[in-house]
């Protein structure tokens, strides 16, 4: 089959990358969202990443402007997956608001339509069934799609298994890098490694090892990175590690769940509050001195 | 005190690139190893370096010459220790063959001596007390000085804290980052980290989650970085990683200590045999097309 009309549901921060780069590589893309303000800044997302490519010389204003035609934003489940050879669901990552958003789309979209999910820590298998297709059913799960470009396909064990080549197939068309994810796993590859070396950095920390700025360093220095795990963590959010680290039952991760726990209370959230290891828009890893 | 002349034990590896990088920041360097061979397999490795260092314009020819004219290499233990304001050891990574060198030494140095020992993953307080100067004894770890230029200081509960700046400042005038490590730990700082990072891409391929390439495909396109987790095994040395593997007690560790343990009966002990999990010199990671 050829894949020609995207469906994203959730027009948050990974929806909105995903469905942008869907258009900019020729995909009719609609996006979804219940909310009418999440369109609104999904679109304003879009168009500031678009003037950074154009800044950065990787995409033309012309090639953008075609993209922006292609893409349609509605609140209308019906209208949005009218058609749609795909659905990639990028929505808010709890398991009722998925498994609802499922039940409702597995009645609404038309027999043809593959169905996605971009889930970080769950897994196709929690949701194939209630959609009502399981055989259709597969993880598409994008990174930030413009600077870490890997896709993970990750069936459920009922996923047929030529929808993984397909996946693979239509994963290229939007300049990524696919990767089978063979098993069902919490965390696909990356995010599993990424989890555990960050875990490590945490027990360093709790454990009163090395500071916050020399744990970073190690890693910078040594792998001419420009962060290290805590100017990672800021990035992905406080908030988000902590969701994650907190379910772990281990006596580490407990003890770098309550320093999480502690920086979210205070309200440093990383980057996006201006402040978590480190204060924002100038951290210090990011100055000249940090490694003297 | 004011540090002048260095005296490296072992000059394997880790130990010729200490005892070149010293010599280039004007520091007295005498290079000690049991073995004749090894101190001219010494001498070959720095040409090896410095050429390359010249290669890139990162040296010249007459600083290079200064540098080699401040080197000794020796096998007499006495003469390469006479005057010495700072020992680091480098010899084989094995708890015996420390304890006879520390002992050796401990008699032999000078009382101002310093002593440092560069071991990976054993801690000082192993060596301080049979070294006979507890107070003057530190770990003081490199990474492979030209590439990766951390080094770490590690006191045990018995180092004198004065000596901590003191290392700090001389391992500034080596030109690399020092990072403190405030309590004894095994792997420091970042062999702590990658080795978590490395358990987790042992897992993902030893519970058949994911392909060799696909793993590290995900480290490198994330994070942009020239090699994934079995690359960088291959150039650690496969048997070098079994010998940490090997001794961590759980079920993760000991499903892939036994799968490292296939490929280095099989001769694959990576980059130095030619093959590890991948064939050199001309790696698939490193071909144009892996990405693809
Ligand atoms: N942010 C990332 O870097 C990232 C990376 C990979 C995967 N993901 C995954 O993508 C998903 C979305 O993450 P995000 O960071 O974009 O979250 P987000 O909070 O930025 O966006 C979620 C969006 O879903 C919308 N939404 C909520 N309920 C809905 C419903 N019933 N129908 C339609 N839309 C609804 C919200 O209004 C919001 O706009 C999660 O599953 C997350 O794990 C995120
Ligand atoms: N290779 C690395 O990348 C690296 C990095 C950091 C730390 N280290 C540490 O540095 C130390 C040396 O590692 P390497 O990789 O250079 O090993 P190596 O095998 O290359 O060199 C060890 C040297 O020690 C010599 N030696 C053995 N017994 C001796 C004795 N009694 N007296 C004097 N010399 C003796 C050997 O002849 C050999 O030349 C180890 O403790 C290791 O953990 C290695």
């Amino acid at each position: 089959m050829k894949i020609e009309k995207i469906c994203i549901l959730g027009a948050g921060t990974l929806g909105s990358r995903v469905a942008l780069q869907s258009a900019l590589s020729g995909y009719q893309v609609s996006v979804y969202d219940i909310h009418h303000k999440a369109l609104e800044s999904s679109k304003k997302v879009m168009q500031g990443i678009v003037k950074q490519l154009i800044g950065n010389g990787s995409l033309s204003q012309e090639k953008a402007n075609e993209a922006m035609h292609r893409l349609t934003f509605t609140t209308d489940p019906s209208h949005a997956v009218a058609d749609a050879d795909l659905i990639n669901e990028s929505v808010t990552e709890e398991v009722n608001v998925k498994e609802k958003v499922w039940k409702q789309f597995g009645q609404l979209a038309p027999s043809k339509t593959i169905f996605t999910t971009n889930t970080s820590f769950l897994l196709p298998s929690m949701f194939a069934d209630i959609s009502g297709r399981p055989e259709k059913f597969c993880a598409l799960h994008f990174h930030d799609v413009f600077y870490s470009k890997v896709v993970d396909i990750m069936p459920h064990p009922g996923t047929d298994p030529n929808l993984i080549s397909l996946l693979e197939v239509f994963g290229k068309t939007l300049r990524q890098v696919p990767v089978i994810v063979k098993k069902e796993n919490h965390g696909y590859i990356f995010n599993s490694m990424l989890m555990a070396f960050i875990g490590a950095a945490g027990k360093l920390l709790t454990k009163e090892v090395a500071s916050i700025e020399d744990i970073d360093k190690s890693w910078m220095v040594n792998f001419h990175m420009p962060m290290g795990p805590f100017g990672i963590l800021d990035s992905i959010g406080l908030d988000t590690a902590w969701h994650v680290t907190h379910k772990m039952p281990d006596a580490a991760s407990q003890a770098f769940a309550g320093l999480l726990k502690k920086y979210i209370d205070a309200g440093k959230l990383g980057q996006k509050t201006g402040e978590g290891f480190y204060t924002y828009p100038e951290p210090a890893y990011q100055k000249n001195n940090f490694h003297e």
